[in-house]
Parts: structure tokens; C-alpha cells; sequence
């Protein structure tokens, strides 16, 4: 049994710092590198490659809506083609810096916004996976447990990775509880780390109406940023370790 | 004895339209394709691989600086390892667009105020160079004949190409009179294209002070915007082509 | 009885033209212009506010999303109090180009997708019109006819101005028919013409469904780009002013 | 005797924060504000008139080159006309914000790059003079001590206000010694406060090559971020007040 731990990172822009790459990254397997739609940028993009490489861990593309300001969590109204032009451009654009330090891009997860309308929305997913497909059909495609993000990109052809969160509660059918909603977060860490062991081992998760839902656990989204996200990585490694399942990288 | 024609291509944005592309590309044999920093955007990218894909053309990446407003033309300051980045950045994501295409970028050709910032000073040059020798050593350098532009990219190991302009008058060393001066401009067409033929023919030209210099002519800028713009580049062709030279494209 | 005819202006940028305001400017009696955020610039909000005085016409901001690359037109998921700031932002905008050629804004017309938006979402409605309120409880609000953009700003304190659409056909409760559908638009120029007429004087209009609904008719919406523009507008003027309709800027 | 305390503020950006702008507010007299172009957004300007208001200091514009990036502070090639109207719309859009919070703006200050190329440049800082006094001709003009910042602006008619840097060297003609080279910054505490007293006190200093230069000390610049922030501002004010000088807000 085995299981990947991805984050977020590369999500500075210019003068501004975000979250402590440095520290998280010992403590994961991939990581999403932002491709300065969202956040990040060229500066930030190469720094963070080198960061990658040295750590070893599995490089993934990180493409985000074009919204600085609103960090890419803001939805926007954009058709299937706009949406697979901008995740071609991103794509191609963090390709730029594998390139420069001789490494491959492993993986793609979209971001934020993106990553919850086609979690919601099959023509948008269809868009997302069909670009990552068209660029390079051996990317490993990261998204959303038993949603169309998974489904649409196995009907493009792409390898998928269904992810899942140790700390967010779950609809009936396998979407998040919205954010919007008091009861989305699991706040309490050994609640979450429970979840978490439970979806990796048994393949299911207690959804918020209590009913118990299967659910596919490839990878599993950790922060870097936030006061306690290091020990509660930590604290997941081992208990994940412990329970005898390994951390490996996707694909690996 | 050859020479190819270059011009800028997918200078559209948004809602904006930009230039007659599709006028123009029956014409040349080179396109320098916007990456989205000065001008151009993911959509126009990918109509413009197409377009160029289409007729035949070789496709080159045409990297500018982050000035949209400013279409790149006003000189910014950045440091050599800033351009290094944002080079990078705009190969790597027109490559994006190649990919989905399955063609290859050919040549790399800095925009407006980059290509003159590199022509005027050897660390900038040095650093586009570089970029593009890192991405990929096998792309063609386009840069102005006789400047820094060339020589570091020689230095660096790249293949050149050197450009020259129908259109505008030269100083002694080769750079192009500056724009801002009132004689920047050769307004009569016979005499652009008797420039023009002559610097193909006997690599040299007549520089603005009267002195002959020679000159490197591997490749001609021409414009796909303005009322005379198909008219002059037909002329030259036409002109070029009764005095035994073929117009090829770039490495072909 | 009077009718007022805005039309969008100021919306090129940069490099970039975008319609023709010096031919349109003489026929209508407001101009909304763009404040930089899905178009115009600094410099093109100079030029217009000068040509908007020259012409004596109504001065309206026009402000819009965060969005070049879409126009404005794009739908995105801000919160009242985001819709809020940047309504503010974007009059304070400017209103500093007033103040330098000392003249007054007289209107405010929120564009594209944050008209559409407040349109039919009262908090939206409600979260432009207060911004407008706390700039300035004396401007003239412009909004589509029968919707929310026009009671929430009656409830706010503003005066209004109840707009309508020559062009475009409605549906019962006012709205205008989605451009996604095929018969948005009345592309016939009489039926254009004995619309706009109509809902002029007699504040009606036959929606879509045949159904007549009642309508406020303040002022119309023009356009300055697209071929027949200038002489649909002429038409317009001239039909009107046969049937003893005066054309006058909002307020005047 | 009396000086000015002003600080940068409200140049978070987003999601991003910066700065400590709570806890500097209270030591300071004057907050330059970020208006959106180099930092800040209509959120950030929103919540730092606000605190501003609260807190009673005096109001400022701080307008910066079109850079967020680059975080304003490098050197564009801007004609003075491009000038003045990113001057012109900044303070236009600050403006909207006082007004919806019923507070006027004191004074203004421009930013980084943009304040540097105006103290080293007649004409453009005449542009940006030129536009902060057609906006409102009784906004106090902050501008480097002994520079054309100053001197321009004394020529449109403004009132002015020389700066100071407590912690950066001097040259012979009251420039600052580049951030280039190694001994720009005063890195000792004690050396920082003493120039910086000596400055309000005797209206000289001594710069780097130990000449002594007389100088205008009207306001001086601190800072809110960095570790040792608050307590050096601490330091200067105690230092000030026990030698006698009144800390007031310009034109207070």
C-alpha cells in the first residue's frame, strides 16, 4: 500500500514571500508548482525547480485561473477553449524551467478555481485533461476523488491520481463540503489524520451525512503555509508509516 | 546566395486585434510569435501556430518584456538574471502550443525594447542567449547584425542569424539610429529596397554617415501592419528573387 | 419628451485601437469610459475625457471587471465588498482626469459582465450603487431598465437612469435575451429602429415571448465600432427627433 | 522646530500581506499610500484609509510605476506625458477612497524607481509635480531633500516637503549613495539616529565623503517592515523629542 503527499509551492510573486517551501518540502512527494496565473512567477518558477530537484521530490504543473489578486480562488466564466489555451501556456511555460535544469514535469493538478469548477463541470474537466493530454500524454493527471476531474481525464487517456484532503469533510458524492459552509474543515488533527489513514487504507470516507462513501486515495493534499502544517505533515507521515503504507511519489 | 524574411507575428490581445497576420504570412518565411508579456495572449499563440503551421513558415518565439501597455518598447531595468527568467518563461510556453501542434520553435528572436537593451549592452545579451541556449541549443539566435546580440550568442554556442532592417538607417557600428532621431526612417521604398538588396548582395551598407560598413544579412525584417506593408515586402521579394536570391527560411 | 444616447468609449490601450470615438462622439449626448480595468489606460482616459469635453457631452465612468484579456466580459465570482472597491477605485480613477481638464462626472454605467451580474444579483446591484453613493450621492446611475441594477439603486438614494436596448430583444421580466441564444439580437435596422422608438414613447416593449411588458426608457445604448454603427445611430437620431423626441444628456 | 514622520504603507497585494502596517501606524505622522500599481489593490487602499483615519495621520499618495513585479522599484523608459497620467490616475483612484471615508488626501509622495528618476531628472519630475498640483494645488509634495523632486516642484507652485533618510548615505549633491554599492546603508543604530537628529536640527549633513552639505529635513522616512523596525522609529522619536523637536504631520 502507498500513497503520495502533494503541496502546493512556488506560490511567491515578486517582493512578496508565501508559505515556507523549504520546510514542507523534506516532508512531501510532489509538489504543485505555481505557473504565474495564480501566483508565482519566472523568478519564483526557477527557484522553486531547483528546490524540486534537489529534494527529489515528483514536479508537477500547477495551473491556475489569471487572477493574481484573487489568487486563483475566484471562479470565472471561462469557455473549454480558453480554459485549455491557459493550461497549455502554463504547462508549457513551467516546461521551460525542467528544461533549463534537465528534470521532467512528473504531474498536474489545477488550481484552486479551477480545480473546483471541473470538479463540478464535465465540459471544463474534458478541457483541462485534453490540454494536459495534447502537451504530454504520459502526465500523471491529480484531481478530485470520484469527480469529473478523474473521470474525464481516463476518457481523454491520461494516467489519473484521485486525491483527497485529511482536512475538509465530504458531500455524498465525493465533492468537498464548500467552504462557504461552518462545518467544511476538520479542525481537530487527530480527526483528520483519522480520515486521512481510513481513506488511504480502506478506500472510503464518513461523508458529512454520516453515510460512508468509497473513495480513492492516490494522493493526499498537505500546506505548507499555516502554523501548525509541519507538525501536522509530520504527524501523517507517521502514522501513514506506521500503519505500514508508504510515501512514494506518483509514479514511483 | 539566400536570405529569409522575418516578421512579428500574434500581436493580438483580448478583444484587441493586431496587424494583418494573415496577409502577411503567404510572404515570409519566418514568424516571430508574441508570447503574452508585450503583446499576444494563450488564444492568439495557439492560432498563431497554427497559422504558421499552416503555411509553412518557420515558427520562432518572440520574447518580450512584461510591459503589455507598453507593447515592450520602453526599456526597463532589469537585471541580466530577470531577462534570463523571463525568457525562459516565453519559450517554454509558446513550446506549450508547438507541442499540442507537434512542430518545433525554430529561432528565438527578442522583442522591441529586449532586442535593443541586448544590442547595446553584453550582459543582457549574454543572458538571452543563455536562456536560449539552456532551453534548447539547437534554436536559431536572430539578432541585429553587428551588435552584442550576436556576438554573445556565438560566445554562448548558439547558432545566428543576422538581421537587418529595409527600412532604417544605421549607425557606423551597426547600430540602427535611433527612432527618436528625425532620420531614423528610410521613407522611400526604391531606396529601402535598394538598402536593402544591397546589404543581402555585398553584406554591407551604407551607414548614415555615408561610411560603408559591412553588415551580415541572414535574415529581413519586414512589418505585416501599415498600409504599404504587403506592398514593400511584395516589392522586395519580387526584387530579390530577379537578383538570384532565394528566400528560404532560417536553417532550411 | 427626451431620450439620452450613451455610448462606451475609451477603450483601446496601449498599442491597441479599439472603435472609433471621434466618429461617434458628435451624434451621442454621453460617453461612459473605460477606467483601465477591461480597458482603457491612463493615457486613452486623458484623450477621452479631453474629447468628451471638447464634444460637450455627459461625462459617465464606466467601470468593470478585473479582466483586460476577456473585455469585461467574463462573469467572476467577487463578493459585494470586492464589487465595491473596485467600483470605488475605478471612479476615483477617473475623476482625477476630471479634475485635471475640470469637469465633472455626471454618470456611472457599470460595463459587460458587472452590468450582467447586477442585473440579475441584488447584492451585486446593491454593492455598485452603494459605491457610487458614497463617491458621490449626485451622480446619475445607469443601469438596464426593470432590474435590480435600477431599484437597488433607488433604495441606495441614487437618481437613475432606466436604460434600454435598441438591438437587443427582451424577455418578459425585462431582462435582455442571453447573447448565447440565437435570436439575442434584432439584426433587421427598422425593427431596430421602431423598438428603440417605441420603448421611448410609449414605455413598451414586445419581448421575445410577443408578451408587451413595460419599460423605463431613459436612455439608449449606442455603439461606435462594428461597420453600419455610425449610420444606425444617425438613423436613430434622425427618427427620433421626427417623432418630437428631444436628445439630451441624463440630467440635462 | 518641528519634522515629519512618514512610512509606506498599504502595500499588501491580494492574498499577499506585507509590512506591519498596524504596528508602525501609531509611531508615525504621515502614510504614503500605495495606490494599486507597484503594491496595494482597491481592498488594501480600502482598509489603509481606514486605519489611516483611525489613527489620525496625515493621508498620502503614493503613486509608483506600473511594475507590480518588480514591486515599482525599477527603472521604466517613461516619457514625462506617460508620467504624469500614471501620476494623475493613482492619486484620482486614492481619492475615491477618501472620499467614501470622508478624509482628504495631504499629500504625495512618489514611489521606489519612480521617486528616483524624478530627484535625478528635470523633466519628469516636473511631469509628476505637474500632475499632483492639476489635481489639487494644495497637496504637500514630498520629494528627496536637495534634488529636482523639489526643485520642479517649487517651479509648478506646490508646497514642498524635503525628505530624509535617517539610515542611507549621502552624496555631495544630496543624492542618496546608490543601493549598488556597499556603504550605502548606515547599518549602525546610533550613527542612523545621529544623522538623522543633526539633519532636523542643524539642516546639514555629512555625507560619504565627509564633507558636510546642507540639507532640508522636513519629514523623515521610516520603515514598517524588517525586524528592528519599530524599535529604531521608537529610538528616533525619543531621540527627537528629547532634543526639543516637535513630530507633527505636514502642513500640521
Amino acid at each position: 500500500m502507498q500513497v503520495d503527499l502533494n503541496c502546493d509551492l512556488g506560490e511567491a510573486f515578486g517582493n512578496y514571500s508565501f508559505g515556507g517551501d523549504e520546510q514542507i518540502i523534506p516532508l512531501i512527494t510532489s509538489a504543485n508548482i505555481a505557473c504565474g496565473f495564480h501566483a508565482g512567477d519566472q523568478h519564483v518558477m526557477n527557484e522553486t525547480i531547483k528546490l524540486a530537484k534537489a529534494h527529489g521530490v515528483g514536479i508537477g504543473a500547477h495551473p491556475g485561473l489569471p487572477d493574481l489578486q484573487g489568487f486563483g480562488r475566484r471562479n470565472m466564466d471561462l469557455s473549454p477553449n480558453e480554459i485549455y489555451d491557459i493550461v497549455v501556456y502554463q504547462i508549457g511555460a513551467l516546461s521551460g524551467f525542467c528544461k533549463i535544469h534537465n528534470v521532467k514535469i512528473n504531474h498536474v493538478k489545477p488550481h484552486g478555481a479551477l480545480y473546483q469548477m471541473g470538479a463540478r463541470n464535465k465540459d471544463i474537466a474534458r478541457a483541462i485533461a485534453q490540454a494536459v493530454f495534447d502537451i504530454d500524454k504520459t502526465l500523471i493527471y491529480v484531481g478530485l476523488s470520484n469527480t469529473s476531474l478523474i473521470s474525464e481525464a481516463k476518457l481523454v487517456g491520461l494516467t489519473t491520481a484521485s486525491e483527497v484532503f485529511a482536512d475538509r469533510r465530504y458531500e455524498d458524492d465525493g465533492q468537498l463540503v464548500s467552504r462557504k459552509e461552518h462545518d467544511a474543515l476538520i479542525t481537530d488533527t487527530n480527526e483528520a489524520i483519522e480520515q486521512v489513514v481510513n481513506m488511504v487504507k480502506s478506500q472510503t470516507v464518513v461523508a458529512k451525512s454520516q453515510k460512508t462513501i468509497s473513495i480513492e486515495a492516490d494522493t493526499i493534499c498537505v500546506h505548507g503555509d499555516g502554523a501548525h502544517a509541519l507538525d501536522f505533515v509530520t504527524q501523517i507521515r507517521e502514522r501513514l508509516t506506521k500503519e505500514g503504507v508508504s510515501i512514494k511519489s506518483l509514479g514511483g
